[in-house]
């Protein structure tokens, strides 16, 4: 490609390399140097060994080892059944997903927890990040008639993932949380309702639950609360359950999960340990998922079938949901614990507070008045082998500058537990010679 | 969802359904009952055997014993090695795709071709529709200087994938071909180089080599010239290469692939025989793969590894092209062929042609002056239990309405030869009857 004859814009060309590929906005928005495409390449990076970083960033799932097992021996019938292989390879699935999967989905939903949904109701996508794409674009951006909707996270931090997706600007709108301080150096963000001031702009509420990255889990009564919302301004509730209920189930505080034609629950199989399979599956009115299995169509032609027919069976008897509580749980929840002893020992003496761990797989660490902002912390640390993310990402849609939002990091607990420690210790070390050099560290 | 107090406006809603979920713009056009929707719902029921059909639509690959069988033992390995299995569920790839698949990847591009291609080059997708949706909108639509530019498709009709594909309205422009007379009631379409007037408004030339949905294979010539036209404006020049080359070299005639970074070249698994799978490759130079990563990141998070870690090996030793030249290429032309010997004989005393096939799994047939349109006679074939796909649907951005638009149908020959020409028997019958009542037909 060559230079165009004149003048360059900055917006005009790749943000991520100094080159001249004209490209549309469409192009240049999504494609600039996003969170999330930095976030996924230190993991890719990382995760594959191709530099030796110790990995406390991205959302990678660890490796379980009873998890492994059961799913290589998944794997290894479906190599050796030549139907279901021919279906596994050679068969493109409808748009709306695996026919069978969808149907034994529906009536797990109905048997556990009396939904009142049918395969007419459930979509799969290429993994959620996908049907997130869809479904805030969906919702939010430009309006036939003109308007501009917003998609409302009701508390920020909110996902990374969801910042860059866009196609139109300016897309999310979040509100300040409440934060209650507690016992043990710990706080948990709560949704302060008072400022959560719905109008015409709201096309949607959309939260992550648990949340990524704080491991927060937005109580049974806030939901309902934002479903009452959602319900008087007759707009979705989207609750990015990826984390949570029904499965993988990585919660670890009392919570319950409803479902009506206004909710729209996106599930994943990545964090039950197949993040590189990508499935997605979105439970949804019947009108919804109409209109994400032809938007499927137009952008992935078809879902893949590999997650689908990997777990087919445990979604057909339940062993599913079974797995989340009873394994994968259990696993996170004893690594949140060592991790946050690990803190406790390692931050000693640096004024850190760190969000209670209600579920998913990060440590949420809140670094008050830290003399340097969180990106700086990110690069600092990078330096010294350790990935971390920093926490400003994760603050999309506020209106106005909270210094808070410059104080956190998040910290990925799903690898080695030795790493993880030593990791932690790079971070205390890091963070208490700044504090020490601004002379603020408490004995 | 309830209703929303005002008037409704047709736009405002889903047209697959007369229901009330309010929906952006992005969400209205993406999934509004698109033609690429309703072929692979049809496609999905008839290949799931939901209904009794005979599945002439559609552009699922055909089962092939020796394919099916060399993958089995690939997965089969696949599930019996810890390492590479927890790197095909476990372990996300970067937003490029995985990094020893794409290294091999371009090593055999330089051994087999010459291109000068490192995995730099080199961007994995969800599927080649995802690579178009991506690419089509990275080129065409709203640039940040306000000007609307448009995808060239050099011939009409090219493939439905794209048609509704579009963020921004009106992205393609296309050109109708000559059409050349041959023998035997053949035709082959040619680039009207005259018509082809490239001026500012033309962001990217794209096509489709063998073309979906003709069989046609654009000549060396033909695309040497384009990409001079491509040079000249400065543009790149899309070459979809789904069922061409290197692989799956479903390629009838001689023809030649090259590559530079004017280039981008898009490949895919599924005419290998995986389109479940949903692998596309994406070569091109390292600056487009960077912006593809990033939006990878952003749509997809990363895709899948599936379809990476089953064909490694054989990307890695070269086998994959072999495979197609000499599995693939064969198994195709002798459908082809006897497709064709089957149109002749069910076809006799219609006044039919075809389009010569030089590639992929499709025969085009041309009804000339036809009584009704290609659309109505699908919905006719439909209720005899036919599916073929209408023509239609791939005359996308021309500037004014062609009579041969509406009098072609794409007839897929992947499928089970009976069924094949029992599906070509029925439309004999129906065709002839319409031509017969016209007192049109031919002794």
């Amino acid at each position: 490609m060559t230079t165009c004859g004149r003048e360059r814009h900055p917006t005009d060309y790749l943000t991520v390399d100094p080159i001249t590929v004209k490209l549309s906005r469409f192009g240049v928005k999504l494609s600039s140097d996003a969170g999330i495409a930095s976030l996924i390449d230190d993991l890719g990076r990382a995760m594959s060994g191709a530099d030796d970083l110790i990995m406390m960033g991205g959302g990678n799932p660890g490796h379980i080892d009873a998890v492994h097992r059961l799913l290589k021996e998944k794997l290894a019938a479906l190599a050796a059944d030549d139907t279901r292989f021919r279906e596994l390879i050679n068969i493109y699935d409808p748009s709306q997903g695996h026919i069978r999967f969808n149907e034994h989905c529906a009536r797990l939903l109905r048997r556990e927890y009396g939904w009142d949904v049918g395969p007419e109701n459930i979509c799969l996508t290429n993994g959620s990040q996908t049907a997130f794409f869809m479904l805030l674009n969906m919702f939010g951006g430009r309006y036939p008639d003109g308007t501009m909707k917003k998609i409302r996270f009701p508390l920020a931090p909110e996902y990374i993932g969801y910042a860059d997706l866009g196609i139109d600007d300016d897309l999310f709108i979040s509100t300040r949380p409440h934060i209650e301080y507690l016992e043990d150096r710990q706080f948990k963000y709560r949704v302060d309702f008072d400022g959560l001031d719905i109008g015409e702009e709201t096309g949607a509420i959309c939260l992550s639950r648990p949340t990524n990255p704080t491991g927060n889990v937005v109580t049974d009564i806030e939901l309902r609360r934002l479903h009452g919302l959602a319900e008087e301004h007759d707009i979705p509730l989207i609750i990015d359950s990826a984390y949570g209920l029904p499965f993988p189930h990585i919660v670890y505080t009392e919570a319950s999960v409803f479902w009506d034609e206004r909710i729209i629950i996106c599930l994943s199989l990545s964090k039950l340990g197949l993040p590189a399979v990508r499935t997605g599956i979105v439970i949804a009115s019947r009108h919804i998922i109409k209109s994400l299995a032809a938007m499927n169509a137009v952008i992935s032609l078809a879902p893949g079938s590999f997650g689908a027919l990997l777990v087919e069976e445990l979604v057909q008897n339940g062993d599913i949901i079974e797995l989340g509580k009873k394994v994968v749980k259990p696993f996170y929840l004893e690594k949140a614990n060592k991790t946050l002893a690990c803190v406790h020992k390692e931050l000693r003496g640096i004024p850190y507070r760190v969000h209670r761990p209600e579920g998913a797989m990060f440590l949420w660490v809140w670094f008050e008045n830290m003399p340097i902002s969180s990106l700086e912390l990110y690069h600092r640390l990078k330096r010294r082998g350790v990935l971390i993310v920093s926490g400003h990402y994760f603050f999309v849609g506020l209106s106005e500058p909270w210094q808070h939002s410059q104080e956190c990091i998040r910290v990925t607990y799903s690898q080695d537990d030795d790493e993880i420690a030593r990791g932690l210790r790079v971070i205390g070390s890091e963070v208490r010679a700044l504090y020490d050099a601004a002379g603020a560290t408490t004995s």
